[in-house]
């Protein structure tokens, strides 16, 4: 069952999904039971939640945002359950006010699962990078 | 197999090994081939990295600094794998020049596995909390 590439197919196709900002699409990558963690530490418990919280930013704050996978990490802890810790920017954001944001690294931790036929997303959490730094921001 | 109290007691250890700043102690959580990353996005593969580069962060900016886990939630994946999504605050750091920093809050993500009889860290993954914020951090 280990299928490094079914696991690289699911980060892409968060990145797709999010890119044509298709939350119904964003949303079927997850499991039903599935947890979320963004990058200030936003909790979403639920594909319903997670589905929610996303139809909202991407209708303001990543509207016309474009997230960029630079590489994935696979490393499969059971034939069916693989860590895939992705690198992306995310650029084209904007404040509440409307005003440009800088492009943005980051980099996440999926737990990625075989559910029923499917590879699903059961948990995902977001950090940003901050370059040049060793610990702490200042 | 499946051990909530098991897995609390890695995160517990976790913190009270961090507090007595004693990484032999931090790094025997760990499994072998674990990976770590903190909250700006630094990325150690391995027990031995994440050893060697907490040596080095609690000789300077975490010398005094103490861990305090607010609250874990733990959900198996597996009989034999949890996820434990522990929130946090961090006080007593400094920056690079020694100043006194503010409390700081956080959310890991730990991927904890049972592997030859012992509940070990598999990955974790670090995310401050911005609060007050909705998404990216202005």
């Amino acid at each position: 069952m280990k299928n490094r590439e079914g696991i690289e197919r699911v980060v892409h196709a968060f990145a797709e999904a999010w890119n044509r900002h298709d939350m119904e699409a964003f949303a079927k990558l997850f499991a039903e039971d599935a947890e979320f963690v963004n990058n200030v530490g936003l909790w979403w418990k639920g594909r319903a939640l997670i589905k929610q919280a996303h139809i909202a930013t991407h209708a303001t704050l990543f509207k016309h945002s474009r997230l960029t996978i630079e590489d994935i990490a696979v490393r499969f802890i059971k034939s069916d359950v693989a860590i895939a810790r992705a690198s992306w920017t995310l650029d084209g954001h904007v404040s509440p006010f409307g005003a440009p944001l800088p492009e943005r690294p980051g980099i996440s931790v999926n737990l990625i699962m075989h559910i029923d036929g499917e590879w699903k997303i059961v948990d995902s959490q977001n950090t940003d990078i901050a370059e040049g730094v060793l610990a702490p921001p200042q």
